[in-house]
């Protein structure tokens, strides 16, 4: 198993130990992905860029937890649309290098 | 190289071959992925959440397309921040199985 | 009526002429809402903290856009939901200048 | 002085009592915003769209609550814009109105 499969199958397990299958529509994984992207968001509002770039260890510590919470809720989406994660990144990578053509 | 580490080389080759990597700060990144995640809503809001498990082959493609933002902008992230999704993802779920204990 | 009632109205009667009330749950407005945050978002993703002060007439025009969609969907759903936006805001502001006391 | 304008004014003052002021460029507060936006569309994640039309109590305070949060940034970045709010949501709604004709 990949990496990511072997997380899709942590998380398929989470959610039928809990009886959460049903909460799990892409509507609302959509939303739940896009709140954690919020809040991913709210460590960075204030920081200069710079700042961004040279957090501390608890500041880190927290944009790795929210990090977190958006891949997981990405990658239990993909499973319920059984949708390729890798392979739809490199499709949509090939379709973004011929957009914007590298500087000569 | 993992999966995740081929998409990541993928992106900093990407990044350099344009001179993006500037405006690859942490802060500016959080705010892509944002960006994206809101796309990714926007293709279910107004569906039921029904409607949301049975996407049309062409609604799936928009949806496969977003998902894949959001991917690449978490892992650009990470790669910046030197966090290790993967790892990160078991941490997380570790805590939130004990935080969510299952049914009994 | 206030500027805000106006709205309010114009946008119930929009609802009304084009049968949409059944999509204006509060879930999918907040979804839509969450949205148009995500490009008003994509408008300064790349912008230094100081571009994003200065901005041209077409991007400022794109953000003026992106504004009004955020405020329309924000105002529908006080509407649905029968929540007073200005005394919610004053509200708000009460408990916040409190928890974050001013400079001595 | 209009209801906008209250609020205006009270979060000017807000953030100079607090010397917030240069916290407050126009990526930081879209992003702030964007950030509350994903509160309010956490509130609603696992609710069912008829669930969300008929909250509690104590939901409905929450609710309303990152509502405000939302209404304050949005109205902090049009002061900061020089954006007259209520004047672009009429310009955008009457673009709408042409655009999706209402049902004969």
């Amino acid at each position: 198993m990949t990496e990511i499969e072997q997380v899709t199958a942590r998380l398929r397990a989470f959610a039928a130990a809990r009886d959460w299958e049903s909460f799990h529509t892409p509507k609302n994984l959509a939303m739940a992905l896009a709140g954690e992207a919020g809040e991913l968001l709210a460590e960075f509002q204030w920081l200069t860029p710079e700042e961004s770039a040279s957090l501390g260890e608890e500041e880190l510590g927290r944009v790795r937890s929210e990090m977190a919470d958006v891949a997981t809720y990405l990658i239990r989406l993909a499973d319920i649309l059984g949708v390729d994660l890798i392979d739809a990144i490199h499709t949509k990578m090939t379709e973004v290098e011929i957009r914007y053509p590298p500087k000569a």
